[in-house]
């Protein structure tokens, strides 16, 4: 199978930095759920140098400042799995980053598990993903947004 | 309430960088279950500079290294909640890492579940803590392992 996050129309996002970038989540498991992935394809955080883990971590800062402010809360998750045991699915590296805000899960831990649900049936009918339209409007509204905070 | 991560004791971790400590979690979700944490009472991780960000993951990463390698896996998730919308409890930031394992768990991802229950009970009586005997011993392996992989 073809790894979805290599596709460059996939890695059209709305921030990125020389060797990562942040793209919108197509089947968001709360508004706002984006994931930060390395533009080349590396199945393991222990695979980048340290340059390169800093890298990382200051876009998924920067994203997780874009979300926050344009979603108009404080709060947010940020989380890697690495590897099948943890959850993940993908074997590109990828941080997901999720604006949260009081009450939006009747528990805040809940995402998780929905997460889970999303990652599994990343491919699937199962949960509603965004047509074209509705990912490029929120696209279009992160990048402007970027730019409003100079990022 | 003080602050249970500004205490001294609570920082004799088993890895650390200069502004940054890596402890063991007194009431751990699963074996191996860490935080990072910074030495300073910062609430926010808005509130560290790049460089500090560069820093705490770049330990962040080390630490997830010796986790798996003392835990024998090659799986690991990696977790930070900003504020309490997002499952924060004590607010002083921390990074969880949690080496993981197939089947540790029902599903992979109900480990935070259990950070949810063991961060609302954080003080509380209901989930197990470890007794210093057994925390000096966990770090203790620890300190050893990562001499040993020169970290």
């Amino acid at each position: 199978m073809a790894c979805p996050f290599c596709d460059k129309r996939v890695q059209d996002g709305f921030l990125s930095s020389e060797n990562f970038v942040a793209i919108y989540n197509i089947a968001p498991v709360l508004p706002g759920h984006s994931l930060i992935i390395p533009k080349k394809h590396v199945e393991s955080l222990f695979d980048f140098t340290d340059a390169e883990v800093a890298e990382f971590m200051v876009l998924g800062r920067k994203v997780a400042f874009l979300l926050t402010k344009a979603l108009n809360t404080d709060a947010f998750d940020w989380a890697i799995q690495e590897k099948e045991a943890a959850g993940q699915s993908v074997p590109h590296v990828h941080m997901h980053v999720v604006p949260r805000k009081v009450g939006d899960l009747p528990n805040p831990g809940d995402w998780y598990q929905e997460l889970e649900k999303s990652e599994v049936h990343i491919d699937s009918a199962n949960r509603k993903k965004l047509n074209p339209e509705e990912m490029n409007s929120i696209v279009t509204m992160l990048r402007k947004k970027a730019a409003e905070l100079n990022l």
